[in-house]
C-alpha cells in the first residue's frame, strides 16, 4: 500500500430519513429525536459486545455525497469564509465525518440510533463510544462559533428538516 | 474505486516523545502537559485559518502500528472483555485513531499541541475543531468505564510514561 494513502473498509450502512443533502441538519445537537439505524455487517457482530451500556457513541463514515474539496470555505453557521479545518463541513481533503448520536437499543447487527443527522446510506467506518471522563473539555475555547448565538445556530443548524 | 473501501491521503505527520506503543498513554486526559507537534503538508495550509481561535482540536489519524483486529478484547482500563466498539483500543477493524488535544499555537503549517498521546510519527488525516455546543453531553452514561474509578483509570492510563 502506497504510504500516503490509508484505505478503510465499509463496515456497515446508515439508514436515516436524510435524502437530501441540502435538507440534513448539520449536527445532532440540531436534530434531537430523529431516529435511524446502523446496519453491521455480520462480521463484526462481536465487536459490538457491551456498547449498550454506553448512551452516547460516535459514528465515523465517509461524507459519501461530497465530491469536492475546499480549504476555505463558509460554514453552514456563518457568512464568513474560514479554513476547512476550523470547520465541520463535508468538502474537507479527507471526507471523513463523524456524528455523537444517542444509542438507543442494540438488537444483533442493527444499532438504534437518536439524534441522526447523517445522510441514509452513508457508509459506515467505525464507532467509538462517548466516554465521559474522555471526552469532556471544561472551559474550551470555540473560536468563531462563539460569535454565533444559539438561536441563531439552532436555526441555521436545522436546515430544511 | 471499490465501494467496499474508502481511501483517505495522509495530510501531515504528528511529532511526539512517545516512541513506544507500550510506554505511550491511552488518552490525553492522562498525559496533561505534553508536548508534539502536527506537521501538515504545505498544500492544506489554508485550511487552518482560524483554527488557532479553538482551545481544543480533535486530530484523526492511522493506528499505524497496529497490525491486526481484535474484535473482543480487554481494553487497558479494565481486565475484562469487551467488544473492540466499546473501546477506544487500536487493533480495530479500521485502524481509525481519534484523540481530542490543546492546541497551543498554529506557524505556518505547525500545530504546536498539548495533552499529547499519539505515536511519534503517526499519519494524520484530519483535522476537527472542539466545538463546545456540539460536543457536550451533560448525564452521559458511559458503560463499563463506569466501573473503573477515576483513580484506577489515571494509574493505568498513563502506562509507563
Amino acid at each position: 500500500m502506497n504510504e500516503n494513502k490509508i484505505v478503510f473498509k465499509v463496515i456497515g450502512h446508515i439508514q436515516s430519513p436524510h435524502i437530501d443533502p441540502k435538507q440534513t441538519p448539520i449536527q445532532p445537537v440540531f436534530c434531537k429525536g430523529i431516529k435511524g439505524k446502523a446496519i453491521i455487517e455480520k462480521q463484526y457482530i462481536d465487536g459490538l459486545n457491551d456498547l449498550e451500556g454506553f448512551s452516547h457513541i460516535y459514528l465515523f463514515y465517509s461524507f459519501h455525497e461530497s465530491n469536492k474539496t475546499n480549504l476555505i470555505l463558509k460554514p453552514y453557521l456563518e457568512d464568513k469564509l474560514h479554513g476547512v479545518f476550523a470547520t465541520r463541513a463535508p468538502h474537507r481533503p479527507n471526507k471523513l465525518g463523524m456524528s455523537l448520536v444517542r444509542l438507543i437499543k442494540v438488537e444483533g447487527n442493527i444499532l438504534f440510533i437518536g439524534d441522526v443527522d447523517i445522510l441514509n446510506n452513508t457508509p459506515l467506518l467505525d464507532i467509538k463510544p462517548f466516554i465521559k471522563r474522555f471526552d469532556t473539555r471544561q472551559n474550551a475555547r470555540s473560536g468563531w462559533q462563539e460569535d454565533v448565538t444559539d438561536d441563531e445556530a439552532s436555526l441555521r443548524g436545522k436546515r430544511d428538516y
